[in-house]
């Protein structure tokens, strides 16, 4: 555990945003920590980190925003709870691959359509198999920093129209420009994107997979317990949690969200996008590093993987020790070849600058 | 939400800890919102609370300490991972009862022995259904300030070693001296006696669970996928977790056991008592306050409920509006006839002193 002044790049957890320190003090200062989950106090702060996540994420009132301790827990609820036989997944890296895996823990009939590492997906190419209830999409697999576009996303509801499509946000979060009239679900965790240390995930999920958990369990189906989609609802329909929450981290979320606000989304993006430019161009000019994923289209913007010709741990390392900023090393197997460097909201364009400099050296 | 000086005496989330905010503060410095919970940052953090907490509660290598997201969490995963027919349990007041409601939606047969509000257990008078796998015991009952004295739990194991015992600590740990050569697994979440704000829960759990774990799903019962015992087991034998943790809410865990073992159980569990026989005593002469619970034996050292001859919102008010002391109301239909006073380690004995003295007033 150093203490010298770092900036992290790494993919998650990440650099934390700007603000969040400092509004964790304030939570400290409001006594946070100590008031009830069935208070006003905790009811007008769920209802303003709504509002703000509503106009962050252009999410209308049919889609319900539900929290738990992790994006991990969202995979495992909405599969239990929306899913009677069959779930449908778009696998290319390891988190969309665990995703896979926790269907058939639960023993669904995990249906998969599954690409080599650093690939990605367009609607075109896939057919979901016919008694499919849901489409599992990743928006961003931070494995192999590929990405499934928003508008592959849509196309993909477009042509399965009865079926539940759910998006795995986790590392791109409030970048994609979902449509929610088409998307059913979605999930994130706040220690990405947002740029908040660990502990709570958010679960996006509109009426209609309400409906569904409430038919499975008519069923004799099990959709769990405090944590089944209609607790989580009816408790979310009074602004309060089944269980005492992570209070700190959802007024921390709402006040991050609002920041995010200020600056308007559409900002957010742009630079993202821009950022993303600075490193892949380099990338392209460098005899050092190469562009892992090959099809522009399916480049992440928020979590760079470049392959490196000399060993990611040394390009790593100098970089700690001469400047303080600390890469992701590649996922898994990847990890001796490939760093992966991530272009959250919280990183900097200046700092980019500065990376790439290094990079050059 | 005031900014007032507040003290708090509610039964959770409750007072924090008088080292928490600094040790908060710390985590900040150190970066652990953005460590990623691979690497050997986290898995020393990990370590050191395991190894505070095995102080702490005198706990044997033969259990291990696992975290989730709260203590309702940990309800839910012990039934799916150690019960494969029936469980049993004691019920006294809402959150055993909770805790037997989950059982049910679990689809496994749960049976009760259920005593009216007020009203706790002793060993002698327990007859334990024969095919019972689980029997799920509450040390204090948070709802009604019932205690089961340990002293109890170890006789119920005695008389039922073919049995688990699982003990809902939530809002007694550290306080309770359990044998856990006898008892098999408990838990709590942080917000109560361990003073710090919500958001994890702490699983205890031996290897004989673990084993039965592994069983129900060579039996294809479903134990869960990140959070089954298996897998948290898998990755806290690295100290690692499955998913990203609240990692700072595991830091300062470590930290506080720490602290309290620095000030040492024994003289906690002492001053608790003090503290407790002291508001006890206020009561017993007040012509204002009775003890609700009768069995001098059964009345909970960590919560006090008191019933109030005036509108047990008129004391809390006038209590708050005098002198910043905030007091639980009583819980679900008692909430205008009763009162509960929090007595835990970050409650000091001067500021049980001068509750009393207004209280008195």
């Amino acid at each position: 555990m150093s203490e010298q002044k770092s900036i992290f790049f790494t993919p998650g957890p990440a650099a934390l945003f700007p603000t969040v320190e400092e509004h964790y003090r304030e939570a400290f200062r409001l006594h946070l920590g100590s008031i009830s989950h069935r208070s006003a106090a905790f009811r007008k702060i769920y209802q303003h980190t709504v509002e703000q996540l509503r106009v962050l994420l252009n999410l209308p009132s049919s889609h319900a925003i539900l929290f738990t301790g992790s994006a991990t827990e969202i995979w495992e609820r909405v599969l239990m709870n929306t899913v009677e036989h069959e779930s449908f997944h778009l696998v290319n890296g390891s988190f969309s691959k665990k995703f896979f895996d926790f269907s058939k823990e639960l023993h669904k009939f995990a249906n998969v359509l599954q690409k080599p590492f650093g690939e990605g997906f367009d609607a075109s190419e896939i057919e979901v198999p016919e008694y499919a209830e849901l489409i599992c999409c990743t928006a961003n697999e931070t494995s192999s920093g590929v990405q499934m576009r928003a508008a592959e996303i849509h196309k993909l509801k477009k042509a399965n129209k009865n079926k539940f499509v759910v998006v795995d946000m986790v590392s791109s979060a409030p970048y994609p420009n979902l449509d929610y009239s088409l998307v059913d679900s979605s999930m994130f965790s706040v220690q990405k994107a947002f740029g908040m240390p660990a502990g709570l995930g958010v679960w996006i999920a509109n009426e209609k997979m309400l409906a569904k958990a409430e038919q499975i369990k008519k069923h004799e189906g099990i959709v769990g317990t405090y944590h089944s989609l209609p607790s989580l609802w009816e408790n979310y329909a009074k602004y309060e949690t089944p269980e005492t929450p992570n209070v700190m981290a959802i007024y921390v979320l709402g006040k991050v969200a609002e920041d995010m606000n200020k600056l308007g989304v559409e900002n957010i993006r742009k630079d993202t996008d821009k950022k993303a430019n600075m490193l892949y161009d380099f990338a392209k000019k460098s005899d050092q590093f190469d562009i892992f994923v090959e099809n522009e289209s399916h480049r992440s913007a928020t979590v760079v993987v470049l392959n490196c010709k000399e060993l990611a741990g040394k390009v790593i390392d100098r970089l700690k020790e001469q400047t303080g900023m600390v890469l992701g090393a590649g996922y898994g197997k990847m990890k001796e070849t490939q760093i992966r460097i991530a272009n959250f909201p919280a990183v900097d364009v200046n700092h980019v600058e500065t990376l790439i400099e290094h990079l050059k050296k």
